[in-house]
């Protein structure tokens, strides 16, 4: 008798979502100012202790499984909930029955595992949280009995500084870069206290009074503590020096770190004739890459938190980067939480409606339906809720409560805001487009035909023809005079203008420097792509080497939160009232990933997952450049100077877009990976 | 320099009623079904682990605090939350200044305390979960630093048993009556398994097979975590009896027991020429004590969880017994639990409504308006949520995914159930006085009007007057010909009846031998109630010696969840199955509690916390009877024969009513304690 085919591996199963609910709980609590806790300050979500799964199997004979699961659990057959057993080897009678198995964990979320030689634990069982519903049970990549979903943590590698000296009688060390992970001390003895100052700048960690980050130990109590030699910190932080001061008793032979990471790869490339460019290229993957963590967060000293606005470019910088899905799934399942809503994501109006433009633009990048199907109840209560705002004009407004963000600018956001009803309508496009996904027809024409509406309002309402753009607010049935860009930059990216009211907004609002000028690398990433949208390729290349460039040329290693070239020395350091407040690893700061994946190498999907897509590369202003660009399953690779561009692909679907003579071209690209070159000349 | 007068004591604070959700997350996990996990199989909800306190203070000098958290604190003053502090002293500045503690617990609840000279923690200072609401922090009477309310637990004593002998070559041990707690070996020694078979019953113990809860350790690793001489058994159990086998090298000095309890205080007493009707008394007082817990349960074995319809009945035998508050608010908080309201309250579309009820008497009987206040919020969502489910006749149906449950019997309640409709009534009129207490006063006329409509539909409805009560259900329009005795009672009870429809539902369905009996002491509750309020106390008498007297005839030490005075020796024993599923400790077999001082002992409150109140003594066909009942702050005392009443009472505003000569009397009870005599003569 042969033994029967294995079916597909067991792996550990929980009620889906809650392994991104419960890290994201944790995660956000990480944060410390000066050694102290520094939670999050929006409601945090927990998942559910008490959770049942079940399976339908028919077996021709009868067969020895194997049980383990994070918390208590008992499994009954067919119903019987008085006969259970919690034993961790179970023979299953022979023909059709039903396993059911409760977990209850009140501390790491309830999982289960079960091996047979057919019946085994994976996607296909369902969950219940005991509320009428049972949905398919969430599973990952954890496949081993003896390593749950509690044993996740990220990759470590050790490292060692690149210098060390002795500054002020104080053992200072350079890490070379900006990096995040866990100091080691080798071989530490002696009695008393050391202290540690982190700094991601130098200024910051000579600064023991005002550096963001420290650590404290018992030289005798970390000793005891040590593994083979080694006493590793017990909490990771951000930074690139640190300044080591020690009672005098204190000893230790080196002193490492643990770098943690996520080990993604780099699927992307960028190299051209400006050095400083390709390296704002590489510079910003690194950014990225520290930032790419248990979720997308913000900035890795600070606020170490998952914003929504912050992880709607991290999601567009990882299309044309590592195309890890994972951690942006994790990232948007933890930034929707769980009902009831009575907040906005991370209290911000607009950045609720991130999270809609974000599932969209996953879902365009990606085609992963599965997922959408996932999301989607939770986006149709979430859009619920940000329609009861709307007001007697039908244009939404934040309530007292709600922070009504925009940007790090001293703008007045009171009443109807014109950006926060351009994203409303993108968002609500994107709800039309998961309804249709889901077979809600009824729903997508009624969601597509409020976009529509508001989309109409917005122009009549805030459309400004004297000054040629979008007005910024509009208060108590009054469109108020000031202009800002924002609203501009978001109605170009999502294709509400026509082309006289694109051209104007350029000319005059973009380009105008009468406008406020935008000052965040959180807005400039709009800005730039906006302005490359409209062909605005040198403008942008030559904007990246001065304000990306500018932080080099001051010695990022990572870019910043935020820069002024205005301020001298050390005040650039500062924010929020902080000698050292500023991040100077911001996700956001990475956005010339995007622009020259995007515009330069100028990859994009037409059809989602790139089923079908665009190749329409733009020199801008440099003399030559290659570049790839992950493509879903693939890549997309570019080769171009002044005289030709020579593209592949490894999938096919692709067009190439370029102009010659004056006339738009567009060709297939092979789907083989092997080269297409086309001859091209720059018009004088 | 004088020291200033102390201000209030310090206690713990915490997010209001997370106590309660945490404590409730964890009870319901405890039962077992022959030593496996059996959790509840409703959602479970959880406590914040995320929150905030604050306090605005104004010191005359700068004074020094001790904090104490449990969870991981941050500290800081006037918004500047970049300048924490987690020590656990500080000195506050003199002067006006705010006080925010952020604290993180993701195992038990955040809590907190705060001592100095004039700043302390306690009720005054507010809470927050960060969903932009700050209230009143949760507080009780955790008033030491080193014992916060994660260290709860209820009391305990040690008990030995009253007999013991050896079956069948193993220990069988008799604690005298039921009981609950945790098994002790004395000097436990040697290697190998014990086993323990609790029984409620004899039988169950004696079957190791079939008993419903087991234990199993290892006697060599219980030794070692002995406390002087000592091993406790994990986890506490009902029993009455157990049945301990050994493996042949386990050896013990004696066996007893740590009872475990809430120490209530034994305010109400009855004392009658019946020594039968005494007995029942007092083991009903036993059987409520026993499930009388961390919350209200419906049965110590089986199921040791919370149902809000057996609470309802529970609430209402502790204000004619214990008077407890603290579990009566323990128990409505964790059932009501927190939003999103997706399932019924314990999945049951009736015991929803019982909330409302409950938390309607929970005011009567105290008056205490803070703790309605508290509930108001969640109290207006969950009659939304019940509200959705009115069909287009206005009236209440069960979902799909509902159970709509009434009573155990083999009732068909599909479509509109009646007694569902009464219960709707009573909530509406119940959120009608709530809303007027907060001031709501549209609110309170809509609830109030929507009350009447439905009171109004349900007679017009369901009243057959040639059977002469109150059909059980409406399927599609039509009402169905099947009487039952449940919707006639509770409109009986609430008082939605005419005089003549009253005398109807008495003779044509409560005492009619063709309406289906009812055999739940669940509804007996009920029934028997409102046969007293129509006067019936005799019959009601000779119900109680015939039911409750049938048990304890059967060897009954506390009353069951269900007796049928026609089975045979054990099979009294069995239910849902199972040879000894029946719980044999259920709390609404305590009835008698109730159906004695409300309507033998006579004492009801006729306006909120007895501020005044009627007493009504009825013999009901006992020679005499003397009877305390508490009354919210004292209690009221009747000495009754068939000659004379006596009345006395610790407070003012008491009636007694009785009737004498065929007139109906009314004099007012001194507020002093002193007795009042009156005579009388029952009616020949």
């Amino acid at each position: 008798m042969s033994k029967p085919a294995k079916a597909q591996d067991a792996t550990w199963i929980w009620y889906p979502g809650d392994f991104e609910v419960r890290l994201h709980e944790k995660a956000s609590t990480w944060r410390r100012a000066r050694g102290v806790a520094y939670p999050a300050y929006w409601r945090l979500d927990r998942h559910y202790s008490n959770v049942k799964f079940r399976y339908v199997y028919d077996l021709p004979q009868e067969e020895t499984i194997r049980i383990a699961a994070e918390g208590r659990f008992s499994l009954y057959l067919d119903g019987r909930d008085n006969s259970r057993t919690d034993r961790s080897e179970i023979t299953l009678p022979a023909g059709r029955h039903e396993i059911a198995v409760s977990v209850f964990n009140d501390t790491e979320i309830p999982a289960l595992y079960v091996s047979g030689d057919r019946i085994r634990s994976g996607p296909s069982w369902e969950a219940t949280s005991y509320q009428n519903e049972w949905v398919a049970a969430g599973a990952w990549t954890f496949d081993a009995p003896e390593a749950g979903p509690s044993t996740f943590r990220l990759s470590v590698a050790p490292q060692d500084p690149v210098a060390s000296e002795i500054r002020g009688g104080h053992a200072l060390l350079d890490f070379g870069r900006e990096t995040f992970g866990y100091l080691r001390f080798h071989d530490l003895s002696g009695d008393g206290e050391a202290r540690i100052y982190y700094g991601e700048s130098l200024s910051e960690a000579l600064s023991p009074e005002a550096c963001v980050t420290v650590d404290r130990f018992d030289a005798g109590a970390a000793a005891t503590r040590s593994v083979e030699g080694l006493y590793t910190v017990e909490e990771g932080k951000a930074f690139r020096y640190v300044w080591i001061h020690a009672d005098p008793g204190v000893r230790w032979e080196k002193v490492s770190m643990l770098y943690e990471f996520v080990p993604v790869t780099y699927r992307s490339a960028f190299e051209c004739d400006d050095a400083k460019l390709t390296e704002i290229y590489e510079m910003s993957l690194y950014t990225l890459h520290l930032n790419t963590r248990e979720f997308f967060l913000d900035g890795i000293k600070r606020d170490r938190w998952v914003w929504c606005g912050d992880a709607y470019q991290a999601f567009l910088m990882n299309y044309y980067s590592f195309f890890d899905l994972d951690v942006t799934r994790r990232t948007l399942v933890a930034l929707r939480g769980k009902d009831p809503l009575t907040t906005h994501i991370n209290t911000i109006l607009d950045y609720s409606m991130y999270w809609f433009v974000s599932l969209y633009d996953y879902y365009l990048y990606t085609g992963d339906f599965a997922f959408i199907r996932q999301c989607y109840g939770r986006a149709v209560s979430l859009m619920a809720f940000c329609l009861k705002q709307l007001n007697a004009e039908g244009l939404i407004e934040g309530r007292p409560q709600d922070w009504v963000f925009v940007d790090w600018a001293d703008l007045d956001n009171t009443g109807a805001v014109s950006t926060e009803q351009i994203l409303l309508a993108r968002s609500l496009e994107a709800m039309a487009k998961f309804a249709a996904l889901m077979g809600e027809d009824d729903d997508a024409a009624a969601y597509a035909a409020q976009a529509e509406e508001i989309k109409a309002a917005t122009l009549r309402l805030f459309w400004d023809e004297t000054q040629g753009g979008l007005l910024h607010h509009r208060v108590a049935g009054e469109t108020k005079p000031l202009m800002t860009k924002h609203a501009g930059m978001f109605a170009m990216t999502y294709d509400y203008l026509t082309p006289a009211q694109r051209e104007s907004v350029i000319r005059n609002v973009l380009l105008n420097p009468d406008v406020p000028d935008i000052r965040t690398p959180y807005m400039r990433f709009h800005e730039l792509a906006t302005l490359c949208e409209s062909g605005e390729h040198d403008y942008v290349r030559r904007e990246m080497l001065s304000y990306w460039g500018g932080m080099i040329a001051l010695g990022a290693t990572t870019f910043w939160e935020e820069y002024d070239p205005k301020l001298a020395d050390d005040a650039h350091y500062g924010m929020y009232g902080m000698p050292f407040g500023k991040s100077l690893c911001h996700a956001w700061g990475a956005g010339p990933i995007y622009l020259i994946g995007k515009y330069f190498i100028g990859v994009k999907p037409l059809t989602p997952g790139y089923g079908t897509f665009a190749v329409e590369p733009h020199l801008g202003g440099l003399t030559w450049f290659k570049g790839t660009v992950p493509i879903a399953g693939g890549e997309a690779e570019v080769d171009m100077n002044k005289a030709r561009i020579r593209v592949r692909a490894t999938r096919g679907g692709g067009l190439l877009r370029y102009r010659e003579g004056g006339a738009d071209k567009e060709i297939p690209i092979p789907d083989d990976g092997r080269w297409t070159e086309v001859e091209w000349h720059e018009r004088a």
